[in-house]
């Protein structure tokens, strides 16, 4: 019997990075570890350098490397496995996080001279400092109809590749010129392992315009976003990408050595995160949703035709496979929502009730929580604390709490905020249905499922769907990067042909199936109504009372800060 | 020069009764006593005896006797003024508070084969069980447009006299026919304390349907209530009342000697703790709106003529002061919601610091959201933790909190609770506007403004009008009470001929005065409009979400309950 083989994924996370050795032949992950970002994410000020202004959210790609040469090498000793027996290398990376580098791929914060200019540095995810682009790309868009626009739901998001690339042309030009590549960080790890520039067709649709079969928006778009961006293509983008799963190329000596895996091993194209997720827990055709679930909730579903859905992240063809269409969709906060409750809102009482018990804060109010049955507590939330990704795609919304009472306890305000994002999915789950696109199951992956049983149980009653949990719900991405890494070597190297046959072998989810009870389901059904109907009131226009406060609020913080002025936004 | 002369005032509230000796030549106080009751408020079960069902509450009023047995000696001997000197006394009570009692005055709880019978006790003015009792009042008396309809605001509370004297005959028929007299506690007090059953018009005219010239409703609007209920007011109340500082007669030897007080000395008619209140802080006129400021708030106005203003508790002539017309109005938690929030929405980080800094958890948020601008956290607040008593008048209201997000944080949302009883009472002011009745100025008195400088700051802010404050905020019903004892007196026996002249020698407020700051008001101004979309929204129909939510909640909790029962409700 011939020796196992083995893949490795790697997964860049926001907060730290992440390698796992997995077999071949079944999927099984015998070696992982974890490396912190030095760095993490930079949202107050650069390393020994400069403030940054509100919404700015910056990496170090330093931090990227350091995950390469120290957790490959070490999940791969945990694993007791030999680096000559990998075939394959698959990575994943949170999208949109592009970075300006120069035209070998030398990021630019790696230059002396870029050192203290912020818009040299990896705009992460979550750098938010571009609405004001955002929002100017999203009325041209309109204006020209753009593909794109339908693409997206309406909507160019602040977090997305151009939004991040106009704002350095808008707010320091001189940075914009001594760009050679502005590039998805998902796509410069590849380039540093491969020693080619081999882009992603993924990231490109789902944030960078791109369309398969007919490329980006014309040079008239991009001149009339501003008359220096004409070129941006064809200047800092380029216009080849390649699907997921195919190889970008073999591993560079360099790397081999740190990383104790042969030259020239397969790498496969950059993949997203939560893209990623779905054939690790087997989902490779429609009709299941895949939750990620953790700080934000991203959903992401397989359909077999272009159908436009409100309020959609991205509809994109390949875009998760090859041959269907995949659609993102996403909740802007769900486990914020409860950290900021377990810090903010649980009294002393139930610190020292909860360590009486031995238990955590979070699972003392679990416990409680689970006591209470559905509509109980009267109370009923929106679940818009970090505004409304989808449908509504509106960050200017807030949550609300409605049906406090003298008698309202912590417990049902936690009961509350957990069916809040529930109510939020089945809102997704709805407008997918409502196009004709089936949601027949879920299937969950991230750090939430594992932690909070009682929030599986909440979503299968409010959505009247069967959940299943990934195998292992917080090595997901990872393993689906190790199985594009499979993928990318080929059957010929002891690898799979495509990304079906891997999910066939190496995929799998747990037996603990979270079913929805009926009664549970017809209340939650009764107060999801409500849920709608404020959900219109407040973020459809009939009172934008969340907006005015929102105006007021920035109006005051204006004033007071008057002329102070942080560096960054120089306009 | 002659001796000073003095007049005591005895406040009966809800947990407690209080002594104030006052000097009757300028209204110093220059002794009291508190007396906690023993029974207190009586919600779970009777002394030694069954359980209560939910919204019960009793008093006993043994506790009442107690109060003038050591509360009046020991304020006589802290103010050190021999009782000799004393020339008048007078009460108020909570209301409505009413007693069944035989023809004697013997409370029917004092008689043993009843003192096991919920219904021999006193129904303290939260007594909420005779919900459906009010409900059928409130029904007939539309139908038959009565006056009382109007003058209630169109609606008959559950606290009051006949919601909780029909309760008894529709569920203890048997306790019914023994009672002799259902009387107020106020007057039972008088009645102990000058052998005369003689009622105030005050307490008849805001609980008990009674207006001055007209008297009560029919027969015929009783009979329709039911059948037996038809002759009530000849069996068991009585036809004749009387104003507020008349005299109910000479003290009785036998408490005059418990008290250490003379024989004979003036006992004035039975008044209420919110409305004697008025004089005390020098409202004697219209314009002024009087706040009593504690768990909940009660508004009280004058006005030159009869107007009727939506959701009012009461409009009556003489209601206050005679030749005036007395508006009552109110909200039914403010020191509640705050209460509330300190109790189960304050992060135990909070209590640490406010440990570090030596403050009371209280006075820390109020320190911390002193620091922040009107407007600023984004947040608004429904303050109807306990329903909406004016203008809505609508129990099944529930608090809700808008514009929450992930960087909201405690001091601000305690911020917003305290604007939002701002705004309720700015609804209220415009509400009696709009009807050409005056409110120039606020004086506050109560437990809320001592404690809460920032609270006071906000409603002047909110208002728009100055605040100032009562004396000593929390005896300002006992000093009420002193004063219309003075007016039972008389001029020929040292006290005064009018309630109007004892207000101008005895009545005071401090000389701080909160001032409403301009930037503040037209911020708040913006606010207070936001709240009152969403107060019609969610209080007049367009969304009845809140008691949908609640109507779900009962469902659950009948469904829950089943067939178990608590002594009280037969039927």
């Amino acid at each position: 019997m011939p020796q196992d083989q083995f893949v490795i994924g790697i997964d860049f996370g926001t907060e730290s990075g992440r390698a796992v050795v997995a077999r071949v032949r079944n999927g099984q992950e015998v070696g992982a570890a974890i490396v912190p970002y030095p760095d993490g994410v930079m949202d107050q000020k650069l390393p020994g350098g400069p403030r940054l202004e509100a919404d700015w959210a910056l990496q170090n790609p330093r931090d990227y490397l350091l995950v390469l040469e120290e957790a490959v090498p070490r999940a791969l000793k945990a694993a007791a496995v030999s680096g000559t027996r990998v075939i394959g290398l698959g990575t994943d990376f949170t999208a949109s996080s592009p970075m300006p580098t120069l035209t070998d791929g030398t990021p630019l914060c790696f230059v002396k001279r870029f050192r203290k200019n912020p818009h040299a540095w990896v705009k992460l995810w979550k750098h938010h400092a571009a609405q004001p682009e955002a929002n100017r790309i999203t009325e041209i868009g309109r204006a020209r109809n753009e593909e794109f626009i339908h693409i997206y739901g309406g909507r160019y998001s602040s977090e997305w590749f151009f939004s991040k690339l106009l704002q350095i042309l808008n707010e320091a030009p001189e940075s914009y010129s001594a760009i050679g590549r502005f590039i998805e960080a998902a796509d410069w790890i590849v380039w540093q392992l491969t020693g080619e520039e081999k882009r992603s067709a993924c990231t490109a649709s789902y944030k960078a315009m791109w369309v398969k079969g007919a490329g980006f928006p014309c040079r008239d778009f991009f001149r009339a976003l501003h008359p220096q961006f004409k070129n941006v293509i064809q200047e800092k983008v380029g216009e080849q990408f390649y699907p997921l799963g195919s190889c970008a190329g073999g591993l560079v000596p360099s790397w081999a050595r740190k990383m104790g895996v042969p030259a020239g091993t397969p790498v496969s194209i950059g993949n997203v995160d939560a893209h990623v997720s779905a054939p690790a827990v087997t989902v490779t055709q429609p009709g299941s949703m895949v939750m990620i679930m953790g700080t934000s909730i991203c959903h992401i579903l397989l359909g077999k035709d272009k159908r436009m859905v409100e309020g959609m992240c991205g509809t994109v063809e390949d875009g998760v496979v090859p041959g269907l269409w995949g659609y993102e969709a996403g909740q802007s906060a769900v486990g914020d929502i409860f950290a900021w409750y377990f810090e903010r809102g649980v009294p002393e009482a139930f610190h020292r009730e909860a360590s009486r018990l031995k238990l955590a804060v979070p699972a003392f109010l679990e416990k409680r929580a689970a006591a209470l049955a559905p509509g109980q507590s009267g109370l009923l939330a929106l679940d818009w604390w970090n505004g409304n990704r989808s449908i509504l795609v509106d960050a200017d919304l807030t949550g609300a709490l409605l049906g406090l009472r003298l008698s309202t306890r912590p417990e049902e305000v936690f009961r509350a905020l957990m069916e809040a994002t529930a109510f939020g999915t089945r809102q997704i789950i709805e407008a997918f249905e409502s196009k004709g696109i089936p949601v027949n199951q879920l299937v969950a992956c991230g750090g939430l499922p594992q932690k909070n049983k009682l929030l599986m149980q909440i979503y299968a009653d409010v959505t009247g769907r069967e959940i299943k949990l990934a195998r292992h719900p917080l090595t997901c991405p990872a393993l689906g990067a190790a199985m594009h890494g499979a993928v990318a070597a080929g059957r010929a190297r002891g690898g799979y042909n495509s990304i079906f046959e891997a999910a066939e072998r190496m995929a799998g989810v747990q037996r603990l199936v979270y079913r929805p009870r009926p009664q549970n389901h017809e209340i939650y059904t009764k107060l999801f109504r409500e849920y709608q109907e404020l959900h219109d009131y407040f973020g459809r226009g009939a009172n934008d009372v969340m907006k005015r406060l929102k105006g007021i609020q920035r109006e005051i913080a204006d004033a007071a800060n008057g002329t102070q002025k942080a560096v960054g936004r120089t306009r």
